[in-house]
């Protein structure tokens, strides 16, 4: 079967999940998103460009995330499209009406793509097979299945810190059973050519037979962390907190959060890198969250630009 | 008493119900819309248009109606307005704020058009005699009263499947009881000459005295349907299903529900129009929702098209 | 200690209040509000300018006020800014993160300017402490605290029909304890000049030591208004009127509500104004607020263009 992500010549027509891309893919939408980066002052300036002028993005969002719908309608505006966003929690399927007769009627108003949030896994997709050619989808988020986005936004820091994929050990640490955070690391990590990837949970927060994604699972911190160049802290979600997979969110920080102490396994340059929101004192205590190797906040930076590129690579594609 | 629609000089100042408008300014409004839409392709397309740049629109809704407010950003936003969106329901008005008062501050704040949504009949008629001379009002849907710029696009489907009004047999289907859209419908089809209107309903869910709008009535689907050219059918409220006006949703759909079978009376090329959210199963069978007389996706593309045409009438007309 | 406000070369970093502010740097904001209104045609007309094209304006409103963020994003759209509308009660801050760590988000994103509206008091200034210097920030209420925006287009009221301030004699009356908009009035109205500010209240509703702030303090409508040129009323929030501190709003009417019976003290050219929205019936009688000498939706036009004045001096000044 075709990847549904992929037109016939090969080019992207929707980023639905990091699974199954190619690392050309991957690699060219890392080039693009450079371009919208001016370094040279020192701070990273994203600036507005005219590439979407014109054209209609609808941020559809059956999951509420103000910050993740902010990101994305940052960067169609500083691409010039036209934003509109709908919160359909409160809308027409509330009235009864079926999740693909939304999306026909939202394509015969002319959207020319859509930022998808859905809690159900393969919401995304469900939609992209259903769209007319010319129209674009991008998930910004289903279920626990994939977050695309963010696994790229991801690969860009690290390459921005790291210069290479191919010679570096890299950890993701936390609640990896219900994250699509990780899963998408996870992909875009081993497709790019990172030789070690680990993952680091306690047994209640681990798929079954995560290893069969080319992962090597470790319990303990320390040992799990030892000379990796860079950490992915996870979000711990508020309601696993309470639930009966952990004891409590003090035990879990002691086992878990990442903590100077523990960060000191690590290689001395080591980065620290979390999607937020950050939970602190939970999975992160704030002298690392704060700290000089936390890249955390230019992940937030890089994000818009890899939007931009996802949005503009999109919109440049023929069916 | 004048129209408090037009101007002195005939023309349209605000858009507030079908009823009692000219066919020379309903005619007008669908050739401008058909200005908006490019159909060389085989698929419509609507480009963008500087006619409303620097303009603020404000959609002012004190009833919640995601789908709706969509259509008019979108118009507005394709003439290049500046759109304010005001959910007024978790505002002022909440706060005390009589709605004259709510609409005496927007206007100070220089709005050149209000699209207004409220639970109230007229409302926006109330609006508009408040508002001055240089602010036009569009309604979209009050109360039980009028709902035009959906009755306009229905009447540019129309036209643009049949070509003609004047050879027409039209049935409207359903709750014309509770619906603006019926009412709004009834008044644009008899003004552009149709010659025969049916409404087909239970009397439970027809107005006392419908005949005196110039309809003829069914209570049969069958017979209502007969060689008719177009069925526009209604949407069943909800809160419909649960009260005292139907047995059950069951039982309406199978005496009022529009099939394949049913539909088999109407003339062979009649089309099927919907102003959704369907209910699927309920008022309509996705037999014939997604079957080949239906055209109801076209009504959406129609639906923006007609929205700039009537803004971008408004804001060219003089008090 | 600096004030927060200035940069070192004394030109204007952020808005947070108007205590502390130079003289010099209200009139120059009342200036160049006065650029951005043509009186030409009799009605004030607000025309949209270039100056913030490219730029990110951010409503970050963790507290909900629809009519204030409307105007900030008006006057942000006239500017030609992209405004985010950030609704933070529903977003992050809700799944534990902290303010700061939120606002660090936001300026990632590269925000050049965030308007913020907080049921706290200081939360603004602890913003604008904590930003990069390439970001300004507006606030538009904090609390008790202030308001600095509705003062200056309180005191653009005042100056555009009295013309001076140093012969001027003001009544602010109403809800003092609990306004953080009769604390920014006072400190502009002194700054400006105003040789003679008096508070009017009941005892329950003002602070203790009101005098100190360089007011005068009347507890008598009619003594308290003999001879004034403009009466500020303030807003009694409804939560007060069913609280302990006052013993009905019908009561309060009797005694405080500004009537033309009570308003006939003032001087025969008397101004009266108020920030809305204005529970009639209550502080203000409708025959007064809709009366001659009422100029309160004339402050909603010029609030526009004072909130524009501020956004683009902000945009200009180097830190």
């Amino acid at each position: 079967m075709r990847n549904p992500q992929l037109n016939q010549d090969g080019s992207l027509q929707h980023l639905l999940s990091t699974e199954g891309l190619p690392a050309r893919i991957l690699r060219e939408l890392l080039d693009k998103a450079s371009t919208f980066i001016d370094d040279s002052s020192g701070t990273p300036e994203i600036r507005k460009v005219p590439l979407l002028a014109g054209k209609s993005v609808f941020n559809i969002f059956f999951e509420n995330s103000t910050r993740t719908r902010t990101t994305f309608e940052i960067a169609a505006k500083r691409l010039s499209a036209d934003v509109v966003n709908l919160n359909i929690g409160s809308s027409s399927t509330s009235k009864g009406e079926t999740l693909l007769d939304t999306v026909d009627n939202l394509c015969a108003m002319h959207a020319d793509m859509f930022i998808v949030r859905h809690s159900q896994s393969g919401a995304a997709h469900l939609i992209a097979r259903h769209v007319a050619p010319d129209i674009h989808v991008i998930n910004a988020g289903d279920g626990r299945h994939a977050h695309p986005t963010q696994a790229l936004l991801d690969m860009y820091t690290i390459r921005h810190y790291k210069k290479e994929f191919h010679n570096l050990r890299v950890a993701i640490v936390g609640d990896v059973l219900h994250s699509r955070v990780a899963r998408s690391q996870i992909h875009a990590l081993t497709t790019l050519g990172v030789p070690e990837v680990r993952v680091i949970a306690p047994k209640t927060l681990l798929p079954s037979h995560v290893e069969k994604m080319g992962v090597h699972v470790y319990h303990d911190m320390r040992q799990g962390l030892r000379d990796v160049d860079a950490v992915l802290m996870l979000r711990l979600q508020n309601e696993r907190m309470q639930g009966a997979l952990l004891p409590s969110a003090q035990e879990y920080f002691k086992y878990y959060g990442l903590t100077e102490e523990k960060l000191a396994y690590a290689k001395p340059d080591a980065i620290v890198m979390h999607p937020g929101p950050m939970n602190r004192g939970v999975e992160i205590d704030s002298a690392v969250a704060d700290g000089p190797r936390s890249v955390i906040l230019s992940q937030v930076t890089f994000g818009i630009a890899v939007r931009m590129a996802v949005m503009s690579t999109l919109i440049g594609s023929k069916a």
